[in-house]
C-alpha cells in the first residue's frame, strides 16, 4: 500500500474554525475546560463526527470519543488523543492540533475507502490544561485508575464551582465508563519547545518525558501595620514567598546547562492589601529535568532553600502538597513503528523527550502509548503568540496517519 | 479649674460595644469603610450623639461630625477626629479609640456642667484605612483641598464598585461641604509601634510624622509554558516582582538601625495559574524613614534595585504610580499645649514621630493640628492581636480632654 496523505487544506480549515471559538483579540484562545466556549467547540467536533459517520461517545468525565468502525469490532481500538481546552491565554494549536489531526486521519481513510481491522478512535480529553481544575491531565488520571471519578467531580475551581456542576451545566456528563481497554494510544502535539524549530526538522519522535515535580507551598506570617512595625518584628508572608520564588528561579538557572528548569507559577496572598502585612501566601512551583537524578538534586536544593527563606523572612514555610509526573519512557514497539513509518515516508526525525505533561503519560501507565512532536515557532506555547503553518505540521501528521493504519491492521493481541 | 477626668468605665463600655460590630472570631474587627458593619457602627455613634444632645452633621463624603455647642457659636470649632473603619483584619482600637475618646470628652464636659467658648466637634473620617478604597486617609485629602469630592466618588474597590455607590447604599451621603474652617485639630491614636509599650510611659506627644512613600510597580513579562520554555527564554512577571519584593525588604534591613522600614504589601498577578508563566504583576511597596534625607536614600536604592531586578528577570519593570505623605511637623503651639497639659496632670510624656499615616497629616496642611499617642501591647496594630487596657489609655485621654478644653476657651482668632 502506498503511503496515505493528509488533506492539509481541510485540516487547516478545521483548525481555523476552532480558532474562532474563545478567540482573544490579541490572537490566541481562552477556551477553559467546561466553559461555554468549550461546549461550543465540543458541539462543533460532534457535528463533524456526525458528518463523517463516526459514533460519538461521552464518558462520565465528559471526555469525547469519536469512533470509526473496524472490520473486527471485537478487537481493542487504536486511539488518537489530545485536548481542545486551552490555557487562560493559550494558543490555537496546543492540544487542538492533536484532536483535529486525529479527525483528519479518520477522514483520510474515508477519502481513500480504506477499512482497518481495528476500530480507530479520536479522543478529546476533558481538562488537560488544568487552568480551571487542578491538577492538569485530570481525566486521563482517572482513565489510568489513579484517581476516582467521584474525586474529580469534587475538584473546585478558584471561585468554588465544582467540576461536576460545570460538566452538567455544559451538558457533557456522559455515561461511558472512564476506564476501558485500548490497544494503543498515539498523541501528536506541538513540541512546546524550540528544538525542532531550531533544527529545521519537522518531526520529533518522543521517546519519553522529562521528570517533573510540582509543589504547593504555604507561607505563614503575621498581620501587622506596614508603617510602624520595626523590621525585626515583621513576619511578612509575601516576603517569604518572594524569597522562595527567587530561590527557585536561581535553582533553575543552576541546572539550565543540563536543561533543568523551574517556575514560580502562581502566588495567592491574604489579605493582600496595601496597609497591612499579609499573613498567608500560597505559592505553586514547578521544576523539571531530563533525568530523574537531576530532578532529585533540584528537589533537594528547593527543600534547603525553603528552610533558608523561612529563616530570612521570619515566616514559617511548609510544602503543603507535592506531585510528580513524567520521568517515563514510551512504548518501544510504538516508538519503533513511528521511526519506521517516518523512514518509509522519507522524513528525517529527531528523538526528543517531552518537557510538558501530556495525557499520554497517564495512558502509558495502562496501555502502549507514544507521541509525535511537530514544530511551533520559537518553541512558544501557552501564549497567544503560539504560531505555526500547515506545511510544518503535515510531515508529522502523515507519520501519525500511516503508523495508526499500520497498527490498526495488526491482529495480534485483543 | 482642677483637671478634668475621663470616665474610664463608660469609655471602655463604648469601645466594647464597637468591638461587637464586624467582630472576627479570632478577636479583631473587619469593618471596612462603607460596608454594612460600617453603617451599623455609624448608626450607633449617631444614637450616642443623640443621647448626649450633640448635633450630627454628615458631609458629602460621609464623614460624620458630632458637635457640642460653644457659648460663642460664631467661633471656629476645636475638632477631635479619627476613624471607625478598620483594616481587613484589624484591631478594636486603631482609630476607634480616637473617635470614642472624643465622644467621652464631650460627655465629660456634660458630666461636669462645663461650657466652652468654642464649639467642640468629634469627627469620624470616612475610609481612613484605605482597605477598600485607595489611597488611605482618602476623605481628609479632600478636606485639605488636595483632591475633589468628585474624584473620590469615582474611586473603585477591587471588584469595581464605586465609592459613591457604596456611600449611597449605606445612606451616608450627606450635604455638608467637605472643606470648612476649623480652629484646631486633635487626634488621639494608639502608637502602632512598640516604643511607649517598651518604655512603660503612657503618653506620646507626636511632634511630626515619618517621611513615607508608596509605589505601585508594574512588571511585564510574557506568557509561556512552565515546562519546556528554556530558562533563558523566560520572562516571568512573578519572578520580576519577587526579586523587587526581596530587594525592597533588604533595603528595609539596611536602614533598620536608623529606623527605616520597607514593605512589599500587595501583589496581583495575571493570569496567576499553575501551567503558564504570568505576563503581568502589580506590586505595592511602601517605605518610611524618620528623616526626609533617609527616605530619599531609600528611594534611590529602590529605583536602582528595580533596574537590576528587571535585568535579572528579563522583564520590564516600571513605577506606575508613586505617592508620599508625612515628613511633616505638627503645630508648635498645640504641641506646647499638650506638653504643658501633661505636666499639669503630672504625666510624663515621650516625644514621638508617627510612623503610620493619619488624617491629622492632611488636616495639618490647612489648620493647626496635633496628635497624642497611647500605648498598644507590643506595638502591634493592623492585626486581630491588637490589644490594650483602659488604664493604659486614660492618661493620654485626660491630656486630650484638658488640652481641648483649654484650647476651646481661647478666644484669639476666629
Amino acid at each position: 500500500m502506498p503511503p496515505l496523505e493528509i488533506d492539509g487544506h481541510r485540516l487547516w480549515a478545521t483548525l481555523m474554525a476552532s480558532a474562532e471559538i474563545g478567540a482573544l483579540s490579541e490572537g490566541g484562545l481562552r477556551r477553559l475546560a467546561l466553559s461555554d466556549a468549550d461546549r461550543q467547540m465540543r458541539d462543533l467536533l460532534a457535528s463533524w463526527a456526525a458528518e463523517g459517520g463516526y459514533q460519538v461517545l461521552v464518558d462520565q468525565l465528559g471526555t469525547m470519543i469519536l469512533r470509526r468502525r473496524g472490520t473486527s469490532e471485537a478487537l481493542q481500538p487504536v486511539v488518537i488523543g489530545s485536548h481542545l481546552d486551552t490555557q487562560w491565554a493559550g494558543g490555537r494549536f496546543d492540544g487542538i492540533l492533536g484532536v483535529l489531526a486525529g479527525l483528519e486521519v479518520l477522514r483520510s481513510l474515508d477519502d481513500n475507502g480504506i477499512e482497518t481491522l481495528r476500530p480507530i478512535e479520536v479522543v478529546n480529553w476533558t481538562n488537560e490544561e488544568g487552568a480551571r481544575f487542578q491538577p492538569q491531565m485530570l481525566c486521563s488520571l482517572a482513565f489510568a485508575g489513579k484517581v476516582s471519578v467521584e474525586w474529580i467531580y469534587e475538584r473546585q475551581e478558584r471561585d468554588g464551582r465544582r467540576f461536576v456542576e460545570e460538566l452538567e451545566r455544559i451538558g457533557y456528563r456522559g455515561l461511558e465508563p472512564v476506564q476501558r481497554s485500548v490497544d494503543s494510544y498515539f498523541e501528536l502535539h506541538i513540541e512546546q519547545g524550540p528544538r525542532l524549530d531550531a533544527s529545521g526538522l519537522k518531526v520529533g519522535i518522543v521517546i519519553g518525558g522529562y521528570a517533573s515535580r510540582g509543589m504547593r507551598i504555604i507561607v505563614r506570617g503575621e498581620n501587622a501595620h506596614v508603617g510602624p512595625t520595626p523590621m525585626e518584628r515583621r513576619s511578612n508572608a509575601l516576603v517569604g514567598a518572594a524569597l522562595v520564588a527567587a530561590a527557585v528561579n536561581d535553582i533553575g538557572w543552576q541546572h539550565a546547562s543540563s536543561d533543568g528548569k523551574t517556575t514560580a507559577a502562581r502566588l495567592d496572598l491574604e489579605p493582600n492589601l496595601p496597609g497591612i502585612i499579609s499573613h498567608l501566601a500560597q505559592l505553586y512551583i514547578d521544576f523539571r529535568h531530563p533525568e530523574m537524578v537531576g530532578l532529585a538534586a533540584m528537589e533537594e536544593e528547593v527543600r534547603k532553600a525553603i528552610v533558608d527563606c523561612a529563616e530570612r523572612s521570619r515566616t514559617s514555610i511548609e510544602i503543603a502538597e507535592a506531585w510528580g509526573f513524567g520521568g517515563l519512557e514510551f512504548d518501544q514497539g510504538l516508538v519503533a513503528l513511528l521511526r519506521s513509518t517516518a523512514r518509509r515516508l522519507g522524513i528525517t526525525t529527531m528523538d526528543l523527550k517531552s518537557q510538558a505533561g501530556h495525557d499520554a503519560y497517564n495512558v502509558a501507565a495502562v496501555a502502549p502509548a507514544c507521541m509525535i512532536f511537530t514544530p511551533c515557532d520559537d518553541g512558544i506555547s501557552h501564549s497567544v503568540r503560539e504560531s505555526t503553518r500547515i506545511e510544518d505540521q503535515l510531515p508529522g501528521i502523515n507519520v501519525l496517519l500511516n503508523a495508526v493504519v499500520a497498527r490498526a491492521n495488526q491482529n495480534q493481541g485483543t
